[in-house]
């Protein structure tokens, strides 16, 4: 294995509207890999979505927002970067944006190599969809487990004449085998939608679906018990649509559903979630043309903090 | 009775930004009004405001935010469109707007030739001084209960040289015989006020007042028993101002007070409120130019798909 | 031919923010296209943008924003109503979003169809990609002259591995015999490119390419002598980009350039085209989530209203 | 003559956006109006519009983005406060709000009483049906001349049951003999119309109506030469509706058309304007909930300043 | 001592939309203080933010929504303006704004004379840094405990070359003499540090530290308890920074931090601090340029009417 | 002299949402500064504003939206990255933010460096401030002439206590010998003062000031012609405040005037003058915090892009 390199913090001391923003503030990869042990990667996608445009803008927004992330966490005082080497691997740069869902390939080559580097991706969408191409390139060798948040079951059928949309990834992913569907739990899933279909798949194949009603009754102790429960030891990714949040959280979303879970329940729930065996995260949904604020990426990029600090810390605990 | 119609749900399954904004997206009535169960219509008025104007804005922009609706219910897995038939009604026009309140005569109107069709309104406002014409022609042969939710009694007496503004329709409705005040509960009461004399009208004709802080205090479930209890088996009407939940999920709305309900108690309210009596309902208040993000009027379309629900359940458990 | 129905304009004059947003408030036509002259109609796709998304939402607020729009035009008090028939046909409904180019067959379809009703259709895009089905079924037989304003020369090639963006639609358009270049002028060119390539395209094919500093240094008086003498009196489209404006008009638009035309020229500019061919027109480019103001959509309303004064005037004087 | 009081201007050197907003930044008059020659108020009325309220919140936003205003005009070099004495009348303050127009006599009375102080007003409204309770003070004793630019001639008759709407002052005010129609001019005109009866009511009454593009046409001088040829040498009202410029200066208005006049021609207008008998003057129809940058109420606030050296200079040359 | 002024609260009956806005529409207290027990006042200052500034435009922006209060509070029925006088001191002017820290000396100065005549001060902020100088004034003769709302100990170092940042107010006022560290509590605290060193000056001086998960975890009411224990019966400060609170509630702000106090837990908290012996309070780092909605002031202009019952009865119960 | 470096301009061929955004999408130069024609900068200092802050967050959002300039000028058909090298040098890093104007110093230090390498600087603000340290660095040796784009002429004096304000830099570095006024001219100038005193120490120096109501009245052709022969041969700097420009372009900024300048005809300007000796550029006053739609950003980034040209053909045509 390749040394380790150290991170460059640096840039986080200075005021949070200086300077270039990269993810967090690290270090721009470049074309060098070797060393990472967590790359934070763009996918400005969202070629899938169903309803309104603009995930493809996430990446940047959420770039800009992370300036506001630093290096100790309060409540664990985790410094992910005391740990692990983190890195800015840039966006996936594409060239065939208009061939969905052919693009997805590219997204698939660039999380192959990824792995091949010995690197964990943490990666801020684009749309779901792009997490059925990174569960290719991760999940290829043996099916995985899944911490799934959102207000979605994304295992729907076809839309609009295509089995690749922003609501299908999981349905995808479990069919080709790269989901363990007894290892999958749902959380905060609700809304009305035109058929059940995708609910009852997700039932069917096995997953465990909290629904938002479920997740305010028992709350957010028991619901990280049951997610431990369902993914146990074996190898899991952590997928956040952002939707899964309250609008009043995160509007810049595609699909908003009023109803859900709080970003302070959201932490909780992360910080519940330390040590399992994650292979891979993401965060994906954020749409800034509908954020005026800008708390939509605020909010991404904190999660990403968090899920960061789950990441190293696994990391660091198998060296 | 005239046959039932079915209703045309196909535009329900096209992307949520196309097609023609009705209500729910579902046909517009038209001229003839036979054979509809439960009709959605928009009243453009805020005629009556003491403060901020717009809610003359509302039906159309809960109209086309009520474009992200869908069908089955995710929890009661009712579908209404399966058990009633709904029908967009347009909006009430007027010929008299700065005749106030002379336009409240136009409301009535409309809606006595609603209730004369047999059909059950569920109303967008709109500012709440147009809750008192509906009730003028929905309780007109005997009063009615009402369950209530709102940051304000609205039931002072004269704003402005008027004794028709959104701070008295219930005061009114009382003192016309409208209402059965020991059959009405308001829930969701805040805010300082230059007198006390809206509270007390409330609590001395025998209203059961929820101020916020109780609300938060006995929670949601406890809240459901008690609205049970004061409405009891009667006829009831339900009104929804949505400055009874906090700014944060309704900015645009004229009088906002911080410190309200969360839209998830609101649904988990309603959800438990199945089977009552209703003569009617409205959401109302929403005002778009404070609304920056729309969330308010999806907040708005939500809870009246939730409320949708509550009156197809009761008239087809009529037949 | 069949008879011209009288358009319903009563709901013009009903206050501004009332009612179900048609275009201009003229009525749906519903299944039956026959007895119409001009169809107002909303192309809610925007598959081929290179940068930002959201041209798919523009039927549905250029909707809602030409409720502003009246009958008689102050100018040349033409009242395009007492012409000719006038109707809204709704969206294009899709059935192949995610399977772009496939889409744009879905929409050349419906334009036979209003083709073969003797309609002539009046766009609202959707982004500039729409143009070329639009000609597939309008230039079938013949091609065309055009009249467009835009920014961009629209006629580049590939992006991202397709031909079919929103950067290309004029190139393809020559190239499958659809337009002829010669009885083309572009006007309001500007903003630096990669390559020369598109302009280039245009004017070794023979278009007339009005760059936006010609236009500000000979005035749109000749702008108007030249665009009139360059599509002569053959069939002609006409085709508007709301980034031809300058972004202070129209900053909800995917790919603003600033430096552009302001709204007074491009009003004298149209009203200086009247009584050529025209066999069809659209307004495209119309983003809204960038339109923070709602300007862009009363822009292209109100630009939507001058051109159907010209359609109506044409058939009107060839009865 | 009750003495000239000198206006304080000390607050006008302190950073922008301290301090109590205040007209300007000039004292509040309090109680006592003696030795005030120019009086600045707000009218917070807005129950006369046809389409989008929100002028009712026009004098409070002007007065705070009014704070950018200084004290030496940058063109003339005067300085209106070495002129004469100004002072913030505040609010016109009603108990009538929700009759309308009886709301309107309590707009007159005030303006009578600031007639009887010898104070010229400067008002800001409000919605343009103020101007007609406002004449009806100032033009009590005889007709007088008008320059008026807005988008609107705002001589159109009944409005949903009332003549009194922001479309119909000075139709009002004509017929009334508050205004000589022959020494009235409107600048700006244009805009579709449902029918040409306000048009013509202005034309054969004999006010010159400069339509849009004829200002285009001729230019500013020759639009200021025909306004001091109209109004010569007798008493005369100006009223600045901010329609009449385009809507990219003024998006917070009520009823805005594209393709209206600059701020710099406005600018160019009022400064030709100097040393006409001014008896008062109003900008009107500022709308802030639909101004997201605040831009319309700084034009309007710098239009009351250029005005404010246009009163100023007339009352100190008649000293 | 001089006679106390009756507060008068007629504006506080007009429509919020009128009038020159003063904080809760009072009176402005002018030249004269004396007579005066409460005075609101602004501090337009934002020369010691770390990030996004604009604390410099919330005392203008506070005043403005500060219209929405009134007089009776809805819980305790306490109306403050009949037990104490009340007035608005206007804003803390400044000759040396560009001087850092120097300009913190004018700070000083005027609270000094605000102790002086006998006033307690009820301050809207201007950033966080301006506590620092108004204990200097208050804390003069002793030190004081403080009750502290915020996401941050602001007990940190140097920033950027200074002591005196809005991040170290109460760092320096420990080192100072002005604090009792002993006296006390931080509420709310979270978000990630580059060191611990801010954290650790707290906990080492003594001061009690609820971060933002103790307080979820053991709830409003034991917070309310603890901060009672920690202050006991000496002299107190309140300060509340509104970045305390979730940036859904209050998104304009300098350094937001998710997963924050909801404002009905704020209230609940201030209404469980009744009858401490508060020398003043402030509430701070209001930044309008980050507040679409206006709902950040509209929540700090609330705050404030809740601090001014617990002062007026404060100061009422000690006569 | 160190060879030239070839600009990597790949980056600018992908979608414009895509990428870390640094200006123009160039490489980032890192610590080698050798062989770089032109370097693009960042200063994020707005610590001398009068007025609303926020420029500190220019350089971030030019950056962002300068993703949308690409390589060949479409009137000039140059393209820059084929005459020169360009590199991003990232921000002005600070340790002094809070020590004004000491930080101005470590802005000299910088650009001192740049000249060291012979670099060109095009600089994004900041206030204007940041043009005195800059003019120090770069005519240290000897006074340039300036070509001066602005409402303010910014040669006042004290402002707050200190001589080093954005009001001021001018009138510094001519007292200081960096400027020969009499090869200065100032175009754009307007808006009411206080007192004369900035306008007079523009006159009486020498340079020329061009108010905006003659930059109306003679024309951009004029302009230009009196540019060249004010500034002549000899090294020249190039000064763009946005707020030269209409707000209605550029809102994003701290201290607007109404009545300036178009895009279009600062455009044509500045294509007046190439091949003059340009020491360097800036582009100042961008706001992010006040511009919504990020139009202002876009201005200033293709402004940038126009200066860039102008740069990089001086260069090329001395090499
Ligand atoms: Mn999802
Ligand atoms: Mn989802
Ligand atoms: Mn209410
Ligand atoms: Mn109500
Ligand atoms: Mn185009
Ligand atoms: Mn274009
Ligand atoms: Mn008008
Ligand atoms: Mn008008
Ligand atoms: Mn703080
Ligand atoms: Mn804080
Ligand atoms: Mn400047
Ligand atoms: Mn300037």
């Amino acid at each position: 294995m390749a040394e380790r390199r150290k991170t460059d913090t640096k840039a986080m001391t200075q005021p949070r509207y200086t300077g270039i923003p990269t993810f967090m503030r690290v270090p721009l990869a470049g074309e060098d890999w070797s060393g990472i042990d967590i790359g934070l990667i763009g996918v400005p996608y969202d070629g899938g979505v169903t309803n309104r445009a603009g995930a493809r803008h996430g990446p940047r927004e959420i770039r800009n927002q992370s300036s506001f992330m630093r290096t100790i966490h309060h409540v664990t005082r985790v410094n992910p970067y005391d740990l692990v080497s983190v890195a800015d691997l840039g966006d996936v740069l594409f060239t065939k944006l208009l061939q969905h869902p052919g693009a997805l390939d590219e997204i698939e080559t660039v999380f192959a190599k990824i792995k091949g580097h010995g690197i964990t991706p943490l990666t801020a969408g684009g749309d779901h969809t792009i997490s059925l191409p990174i569960l290719r390139a991760l999940a290829k060798d043996r099916p995985v487990g899944m911490i799934h948040i959102d207000a979605h079951t994304d295992t729907w059928q076809m839309f609009q004449g295509s089995k690749f949309s922003h609501g299908s990834p999981f349905r995808n992913a479990t069919e080709e085998g790269l989901l363990d569907p007894k290892r999958v739990i749902q959380i905060g899933i609700r809304g009305a939608q035109t058929t059940a279909d995708g609910w009852d798949f997700s039932q069917k194949s096995g997953m465990r679906v909290v629904f938002m009603e479920e997740f305010a009754e028992i709350g957010v102790d028991a619901v990280i018990q049951e997610a431990r429960r369902v993914v146990g030891d074996g190898p899991v990714y952590l997928s956040f649509d952002v939707d899964g949040l309250d609008p009043i959280y995160t509007p810049g979303t595609g699909t908003p559903e009023i109803g859900g879970i709080t970003t302070l329940e959201a932490q909780k729930l992360l910080r519940g979630l330390r040590n399992l065996d994650y292979v891979g995260a993401d965060v994906v949904e954020v749409a800034p043309p509908f954020d005026p604020t800008g708390n939509t990426a605020l909010v991404a990029a904190t999660l990403m903090y968090e899920i960061l600090c789950l990441l190293a810390e696994r990391i660091d605990s198998r060296r």
